[in-house]
């Protein structure tokens, strides 16, 4: 294999070493102040919390302080200016099996990554794989938070291209074809601290951050403000078309490597498990699935909402998101009132591909007249993607919990004028 | 918008005049000598043959003689060394909303093709958008060949990239975030006769043509010989990872244009239409749906199959086929033998990569131990996409009958030995 040097402009560089820390020695003394009045909060420390659905379908663009907030431990309280992202190349292949293979740093400023490449804006949706983790509680005892269908947010995201970084400091090649660029990883660390594993961590295939058309970006700006602090200040990855757990926030190091990520988060979370794995026996099957990269095709009725009294007896507008992974477009959403009987088509979609490469990075916003609903009524959403792809009817148990998408239900709507309660 | 010119090497080149013939006047006297022992042939002019699905999981590479056969007329009877590829770009902004905006053609001979861009090899599968008709046709009448689950075939397709010519011959660019590449389409003609329209034509978005990614070629050859009349000879479109019907066979002309083909095949056919379009209301129905590009999730049992006797009581092993569209990996493959209750993976995928660009262009073959069988088994398969993208249980019924990817099933398999018979 023919493989590039990187440029050597530095040498003797080296991250700080990051130590495990036991979950008691968390400090979450210094967590940033949120208002958290429409959230539900499943837990305060690591902060995690969820917009109620009808927040989310009011603006096609999620405003900031209504974006899903997801941790995994305390948030950093990282000073911009003495910040550094290190930038690290394992790349020759005579160390392809060593366990720690030796790398080259470089190191870059927040002033160098913000004034020497390009600024790109890529509007993008970020869901987290665990969303509607609460449909697969219900089949049977999962692992991780009981999330409902609010972590899902949409916002306008800027700064470098990682391919651009990465070709001018790491020497990586643009040609897609390369075999470095093929079979290789880019890998993601955090400047934090978290219970599982030294710090937050995740890896992205080389050919995802090296396609133009992949979007990836170190996003230092979040709907035209810098990121604030619970969504990655001062630096963070944005993988559009991904599960949420590459978008890597706090970014430290990146390093391209010839294997995944050995992150916890990598190896041992985010993985659809099969059917027969459960808490007794999960240890050893980590290694025999897969890591996600790409999210599935999803759709949620976002109002009304379960067991919701809608105080008029009018008809009403029903509305949802739909998604679906790697750039692809909502093909078509379907309605059903009768739960699954019968389907129409939604009376409107809005999905706005990506201004400079025309991928659907962000989620369609969907809508439909519903002229009167009773207590049999029972609403259904399911979404078809660009490739023909749908949603499953029922929901497919695995043990993590991860990338449910089937059909979203929604009953029990008692539908009144108020002289009637 | 800044639009490149093309270069200006010819002018006054025009590709011939098709004609429209009526169903009647197709000239079926010159096609060549098929052996379709093997085949289940649906009809016989136009050509339209799957092979029995025990051959498919045979080889992986499926032989030209196994592949299955769509035709949509007379398999047209060219002549290599006459046969011209016309080049033509609609680009002018101001022509956009003209029916017929002026083209700038150039020509390409045979030997041009094969001689002044690099030879690409891609291995990928075809899989026709009705393949498992027969599945929607159980639901409710649709319109189309009934096909069973064969036609999807797999070989090694060798020829110029689409992109290089498209670079060199129409002045194209390469970058992939150019207005042009991100927004125009890429149309298809045959050379031939058909009773839809004047000729078999499609169109892909051009960004996957210039996408060094997507893989997309003109084959001259297939399985290492040039291609067979029944396969497109003297040359055809490769359009991996999309539905076959885009990989148009006989090619003759490519037009850059603003909009997709106005072909009858682009605009009023392979579309999954809405649940309420059946024969009567169909003509009306199809500019409100988007045509299709490419595959969904799908797997397929091959063998055993439906009602078959198998004449030992040993344990058997299973094996089929599963697929995704836009080089996405399979993920998983699980087999039940109780009709879908529970499941288990299967002991053994293949499924190889390009070995130049590393997308899964080509199908997954799985196979499964089964103890025993009786006649209360229930054989289903289903496949994840490495999206996480999953196959619905139920077939998802449309009047055209494509892309059914439904869970596969095999019932009343007898399995005694012999000397019982």
């Amino acid at each position: 294999m023919d493989f590039p040097s990187p440029p050597r402009q530095q040498s003797a560089i080296h991250p700080p070493a990051h130590e495990r820390v036991d979950e008691s020695s968390l400090d979450y003394s210094h967590e940033p102040h949120q208002n958290l009045a429409r959230f539900i909060v499943h837990a305060a420390t690591p902060l995690n919390a969820e917009p109620q659905l009808p927040l989310l379908v009011e603006k096609y663009i999620t405003p900031t302080n209504v974006f899903f907030k997801r941790n995994h431990g305390p948030i950093p309280d990282i000073h911009a200016e003495e910040h550094t992202v290190f930038i690290g190349v394992k790349q020759n292949p005579q160390y392809y099996h060593e366990a720690s293979p030796p790398v080259e740093w470089r190191s870059l400023t927040m002033t160098d990554i913000m004034t020497k490449w390009p600024k790109a804006t890529v509007t993008a949706s970020i869901q987290c794989a665990g969303n509607r983790r609460d449909g697969l509680a219900k089949v049977k005892e999962v692992k991780g938070v009981i999330w409902g269908a609010g972590t899902i947010s949409t916002a306008v995201w800027s700064g470098p291209r990682l391919c651009d970084i990465l070709r001018d400091v790491a020497g990586i090649p643009t040609d897609l074809f390369h075999e470095m660029v093929r079979d290789f990883h880019v890998a993601f660390e955090a400047d934090d601290h978290v219970h599982e594993d030294a710090c937050y961590g995740s890896s992205i295939p080389l050919k995802k951050a090296m396609d133009p058309l992949g979007d990836v970006i170190l996003a230092v700006e979040m709907n035209g403000r810098p990121l604030t602090r619970e969504h990655g200040y001062p630096i963070r990855v944005i993988v559009p078309g991904y599960i949420g757990a590459r978008s890597v926030k706090f970014l430290q190091n990146i390093v391209v490597q010839p294997q995944e990520s050995s992150s916890f988060f990598q190896r041992r979370d985010y993985k659809v498990l099969p059917p027969w794995v459960n808490s007794t026996n999960v240890e050893d099957s980590w290694d025999s699935a897969a890591s996600l990269g790409e999210m599935n095709i999803q759709s949620v009725i976002c109002t009304p909402q379960d067991n919701e009294v809608i105080t008029s007896s009018k008809p009403i507008t029903a509305k949802g998101y739909a998604i679906a992974g790697g750039g692809r477009a909502i093909y078509r959403v379907e309605l059903s009132i009768d739960g699954g009987r019968t389907w129409e088509p939604v009376d409107k979609i809005k999905q706005v591909p990506d201004k400079k490469s025309g991928m659907f990075w962000s989620w369609a916003l969907w809508e439909k007249y519903v002229p009167r609903l009773d207590s049999n009524s029972e609403l259904v959403v399911r979404a078809y993607d660009a490739s023909g792809n749908v949603q499953p009817e029922e929901p497919i148990w695995n043990f993590r919990g991860v990338m449910n998408n089937a059909w979203s239900r929604c009953k029990n709507v008692i539908q009144m004028p108020q002289h009637n309660l």
